[in-house]
């Protein structure tokens, strides 16, 4: 997997941090978090923190050195298994991980926009499985709208782990959608033990913000990090929206907010495996639509990934997001403009990194393409210049001297085949050969890619009594679901 | 104009630098740079280097340290004036300032690609003077094929005079072209004292790398040099071809070109206003095509921000990159690709800022506006963030508490205007709106800017008998020249 061996680029000060720890301080002990759970208020108040609640519902105003005291019983890094061991996946330090999108309710494909289904979730899991630059096709790489909802988590899961054999995102919408996850990957990494000792899953938790956990991601967080499987614990802030218009007031309540859900995990098993997650942009403030790869989420990621180093956390954030209907221009640039800083940033765990399209409401198979490419470009310009005397190539000169050229120098004859990163979408034709070519654009070039892709397609290995036994959990929940 | 007062982002060790230094300075001492002007190489006999030559076209073999010595002369940083002194451009420290894309023969607007005309030149240079990001619409910005060759330059440097009142460029194509650029800048601005107390212009002098500086750019250079006038050093490495393929020997490369260059700058006149320039990127090694916004390219330009830095001289490098052949999602992250790490690097002079396509051959209208965009956002990125008790808005908190929203925060409506940048070609509109205003893409919402923005272009105020007088010059010289 890609380690990020490069500088952090870092620029919050020592006191612009300390303002915001005291900013964090504040609102946890004065304004305080709400829990949909009667389950952890009732944790909290054992622990001392002062809770009102009625029926299951309440705000927790913590003591903040509670919290911190929490978050230090988390691993600053952990490893989640894939079944195929060499796609295990290490979270935190200088390594980064990628998934692909989650969530989109459509698919757009050239110029049509349509549904999400089943065959689409599978499309995009293969996809993830062919491009070794993903370590995860993720969890809901689309939703299926054209399977029950009920038992979709099944079909999803039972996809996820048997079209790759990557690491994969477990179901969040209720705990008992959480069991399920559980008890499938159990069966697939073998028995409940087997996935205590190594998480095998990592679970999408997001905050209602501000300043508020739901009941359903509660359940699921909760079934989770019982089981010893990582959780992403992810403030949910559109500035102007959830969150107000300041950065540094963004970042405080990222803050209250992701400790306050980790200290919940922390409760519940200490030492389970969390990860402080950001998902921070803003809104258009004339239309109130949510923008992508805007200047100021650009900044917000940046003092994220300093911010989560300084709680010794794993951090999640980032990705190729857009506002853009279509795989064009804006989507290029503002793809980068996310995916860049990820990478500055050091981020360890990325979702959305492919396929993430109109801000979220489509995966798109041109887009998911584009990314991949964009992502090996990224990895290429990450690793570290090795400089030595033989990388001056003093020979080389001596060989051309002045005016010359070295395509045919013997140092160049020894290393074209690897020297430069060779991109399998870009093209740098020349216009007359471009035109012959068909005159196709970065997208429709994608769109070619995605299909050969699909079509070379080979399912990786699976034990045949383990497909049994999960093809059987799937039936037999799905009769108990009435689906 | 805009100052970058974020940190540098700095990967080179000082163990690196030491290893480039021995490798630049190698370069220079024993295979020696190729000029080609018998005034160049006398001044460098006389100054002490072994020069070898004949015909006027000779190696010189350096000491480094006369090198630096004469390095050294060159100033940190300068102004460049403009006719309109709000205009007025500072060229390093942390200024960085932005000019259009400099040289292409053909033009693109939508599926038409065609060769450039002096129309298009206007039309760019019109567009330059329109959008504030920019400081200058640079020199060459698209090569009018419609103009006769001879008196060409006469016609730009007219209009870049007359069209806009930011900074522009010299032409370089002989010492001639460059008397006549100089003396219709002593035109515009009162004469000469006026422009050797500050330089008016900028130009690019461009080596014939590797290791060679030709007659014609080296006459132009004598002349700017010795009018005070500031000079962009530019070593031309696409790696593969006119440099080794490894970065550490391009690095070392282009500092012994550019500092040789400048060292002779500073022999014509010492103190004299230089620019550590640097046009670096790879060719595709299968079929030879220049390539741009690549990895490689990317590394490369934070390393010569760093490397300038350290020789105390302002830097040129950068730009809007790319080697797509439309305005498509590669031609928008290959530009920001580069204009990224632009902006990471502390860029001082970037040049090809606006309007570039397919490696340079292309001056597209829609890709000018995406770029203008683009940039707009990066200097909205890079302004320091203000952390202050105030900024983390707890009384908006206070306000809103658990669950709510911030659309209606007291705090929200005192800054909604301005609290976050607003696009003017990005789009973040639903996806009904965005069917119903005629599904464009970014593209063709660039190129409807483009056309209103030239509706609407009103020229700079300009004193009568200037103008007079710049029109006889031009006509006289065109005489002159048979045209």
């Amino acid at each position: 997997m890609f380690r990020n061996a490069m500088p952090r680029y870092e620029i919050l000060s020592e006191d612009a941090m300390s303002t915001l720890d005291a900013g964090w301080r504040r609102l946890v002990s004065e304004i305080g978090v709400e829990f949909g759970s009667a389950r952890a208020l009732e944790l909290f108040r054992q622990a001392g923190q002062k809770v009102e609640d009625s029926d299951g519902q309440g705000v927790v105003r913590f003591d903040p050195d509670f919290v911190l005291e929490q978050v230090a019983k988390a691993p600053r890094s952990f490893d989640v298994q894939a079944r195929n061991p060499a796609n295990t996946v290490h979270i935190g330090d200088d390594a980064m991980a990628f998934g692909a999108v989650y969530g989109p309710p459509f698919v757009r494909e050239g110029d049509v926009r349509r549904d999400a289904t089943m065959d689409d979730f599978r499309n995009f899991t293969r996809l993830a499985q062919g491009f070794a630059v993903l370590d995860s096709a993720g969890g809901v790489v689309c939703e299926p709208e054209d399977t029950p909802l009920d038992s979709r988590h099944l079909d999803m899961t039972y996809a996820l782990q048997t079209l790759t054999d990557k690491i994969y995102m477990g179901n969040v919408v209720s705990g008992a959608n959480a069991a399920d996850t559980i008890a499938m990957t159990e069966i697939l990494f073998g028995g409940r033990p087997a996935i205590e000792a190594t998480p095998a899953t990592i679970s999408l938790i997001n905050c209602n913000s501000p300043l508020r956990w739901d009941e359903r991601m509660l359940e699921a967080q909760l079934a989770y990090s019982e089981a010893n499987q990582a959780v992403v614990i992810t403030p949910f802030l559109l500035m102007g929206a959830m969150s107000p218009v300041s950065i540094p007031a963004a970042l405080t309540q990222q803050i209250a907010e992701a400790l306050t859900g980790i200290a919940l995990s922390q409760l519940v098993r200490p030492g389970c495996p969390v990860i402080f997650g950001s998902f921070l942009s803003n809104i258009d403030m004339q239309s109130g639509s949510p923008c992508f790869g805007t200047p100021e989420s650009a900044v917000g990621l940046l003092c994220t990934g300093q911010i989560a180093r300084r709680f010794g956390l794993p951090v999640r954030s980032g990705g190729g997001l857009t506002s853009s209907q279509t795989a064009d221009a804006q989507a290029g640039y503002e793809s980068l403009m996310t995916m860049l800083p990820t990478f500055l940033a050091g981020i360890n765990w990325v979702m959305h990194s492919a396929g993430w399209l109109e801000a979220g409401l489509v995966a798109s198979y041109e887009k998911f393409v584009l990314d991949v490419q964009l992502l090996e470009m990224l990895q290429h310009e990450f690793r570290p210049l090795e400089i030595d005397e033989a990388s001056l190539a003093f020979d080389a000169h001596d060989e051309v001297r002045h005016g010359g050229h070295f395509l045919g120098a013997a140092h160049t004859m020894e290393r074209f085949r690897t020297c430069f990163y060779r991109p399998f979408v870009n093209s740098s034709e020349n216009y007359e050969r471009w035109v012959r070519n068909g005159a196709k654009d970065a997208a429709a070039r994608a769109r070619d890619v995605a299909r050969k892709r699909l079509d070379e397609y080979e399912p990786p290995p699976l034990d045949d009594a383990v497909r049994e036994e999960l093809t059987e959990y799937v039936t037999r929940r799905r009769r108990e679901l009435g689906d």
